[in-house]
């Protein structure tokens, strides 16, 4: 990738927004999958810069076989986006530059550019996320309220999701040591649009940042996508309330993925509203009942240095053999395969293999699911 | 010791009977030392029976230096108190024969004889604790006989110890199934006296024990004694509500002494009749929200073979001489002093040192605090 730890160029800055925004490239897709980021990296480490693999993406697309033209965003396009984050106050960050939770920059998928909005320097300090339902009772409102303003006098930055209900508490209790928004839409889409006063007010003294371009509305399979952000940028996540089969469920569930802590705090059985919060705990999330049952668990954490991604991917090779090709896509069906699978039964190089997924990718032929499964729909 | 698996004969019982009535043999003392079963256990196990303990208990007791005369259980108040039994239904029951519960045999401290009143087949089966708050909330109520009644239509005996609150809620759901109230005081003295009504409802198809004599009404330090029957006797242990530092999280401390499974019913944190529970989560129990998840973790655990406690004392030597036992009394004072090092400093044989404590201990001497430390006041 052209920069870790250093700062992108304007011209630099501009291609890899390009990039990202490009069909098949940019955030699209179903929760835990998030194709975006990975193609981006496996574009720019193939092709050693964002500009070369603009510039060798129709040919790449046209290998994949797409169906219809695949779209790639043209510099006006990108221009104009920039221009219009700047007039509000939205910044397009690389992992590595300043403004970019150091945390989050270690996930495989972190987002290339993030639109970051608010002040910086909060974005760059440990984070807690606390989550929960919208729909929760008035001592989870309460309890999650006293939870962020005790983190945040001790120092933490609290993380969440500008929902009602927890997230709405916990971001109101912590304004003053600066808390973060994770939004699922872009930065001129806010969702409630009844939150825009409690942001405004979090970015007095805290930040707001999203993957998403500006005029994306946030559709329901946004907010998993989203809450990865959450987690990925926090130290921990606490779940204050949550019924069975909730979105901070799925939160949590990306938390342990990432390696992140996973907090809950507990309730009585008779309540629904503790239901997803026991379970965890009985899955093994810790059980918090104040503050410093966080801090305890997390400062042994916060010594540890952190990794930014390795750029582990093998290189692509310059363009399959059209009997390669071919054999390969005659493996694939509807049924999803293992990627181990598909190389041992194509004969041919993993990087190969990897260079024909890559254009099918770009083509919006190939489909992936979890755990390296894929599939040509 | 005389009799284990086995039955003893009336005279057997009935010199059992006066040993453990006898000064410094029978209960008496603090919680979580409990002298008096181990000290019976040591006397007969070096005489070989009963009888020949309490022929010899004069002497043991002028050796040990008694500042007055000790009282040994005379035939007569024995024969009382098994009559007085048995017009009461109460009937004294050694470990291994029928109405002793299995796993209460297997502790090191099991009473020597259980008086037992009701059911005795209920006392053979699987039984799970349930205790918590007297003060306990409407929630907590509803919630402890849901657990009551769905464990004991799932087999379970559920054992408790009589009090207001949880207890009583634990009883009343799993009369029908089956139900034990253990006793801090004698049968003849039911604690609180209000839970007379629930007692006689309870012996219809269950029991109730003791390893108080009749007449001895209970006092504050017989009921952490008590509590170490309830989890003695179980599989584990069900906290519902405990505020801390209640006695409840003494039964569940007993019970992870046991080896017993120790379960905990989670609640809000502003609640602090959870705070209780969600510390025991926080140091290891199990939480729990259902039955099932009782059922779940004990399932495993009845498939086990219990073992009886192993008569792994060593022999007592016939008498220490009288040079060793001064050396001996001449390391103890009122400092407590580990038994191991006592054993390294006396220039005697275990079996010495521990004739010696011995003697103290039936002179009224000897003070044994836990984690095997003595003191001679």
């Amino acid at each position: 990738m052209d920069a870790i730890n250093t700062t992108l160029t304007d011209a630099q800055r501009m291609d890899w927004l390009r990039l990202i925004r490009s069909d098949n490239v940019g955030p699209r897709g179903v929760c835990a999958i998030i194709p975006g980021p990975r193609t981006f990296r496996s574009l720019v480490n193939h092709f050693g810069s964002a500009r070369t693999a603009l510039e060798r993406l129709p040919d790449l697309v046209r290998r994949g076989g797409a169906s219809r033209p695949q779209r790639i965003c043209s510099e006006e396009d990108a221009r104009a986006e920039l221009e219009k984050s700047e007039r509000l106050g939205v910044r397009l960050i690389a992992p590595g530059e300043d403004g970019y939770p150091p945390r989050l920059a270690t996930l495989d998928d972190a987002p290339p550019l993030l639109a970051v909005r608010g002040i910086r320097d909060v974005l760059m300090r440990p984070m807690i996320a606390i989550v929960g339902s919208r729909n929760a009772s008035g001592a989870g409102l309460k309890f999650a309220g006293v939870l962020a303003r005790d983190l945040s006098e001790a120092g933490f930055v609290i993380a969440s999701g500008l929902a009602r209900g927890i997230d709405q508490a916990a971001h109101r209790a912590s304004i003053d040591g600066g808390t973060v928004a994770m939004l699922a839409g872009g930065h001129d889409k806010i969702y409630p649009p009844e939150h825009e006063d409690l942001l405004a007010a979090i970015l007095a003294s805290g930040a707001a940042i999203s993957e998403m371009q500006l005029g994306h509305a946030p559709r329901a399979r946004d907010f998993p996508r989203r809450n990865r952000l959450i987690s990925g940028a926090s130290l921990g996540v606490i779940v204050v309330e949550a019924a069975l089969r909730s979105g901070s469920l799925i939160t949590a569930r990306l938390a342990a993925e990432q390696g992140r802590e996973v907090f809950a705090v507990p309730g009585s059985p008779l309540d629904p509203r503790a239901a997803g919060t026991n379970d965890l705990i009985k899955q093994g999330a810790t059980l918090i009942t104040e503050a410093s049952d966080v801090v305890q668990a997390v400062e042994p954490i916060m010594g540890r240095p952190m990794t930014l991604r390795e750029e582990d991917d093998e290189p692509l090779v310059g363009e399959p053999a059209a009997s390669d090709r071919e054999r390969i896509i005659g493996l694939l069906g509807p049924t999803p395969i293992l990627l181990d699978d598909l190389i041992r039964m194509a004969d041919a190089s993993p990087a190969v293999v990897r260079t024909v997924l890559l254009e099918l990718e770009l083509a919006g032929r190939l489909e992936r699911h979890g755990g390296g499964l894929v599939s040509l729909p």
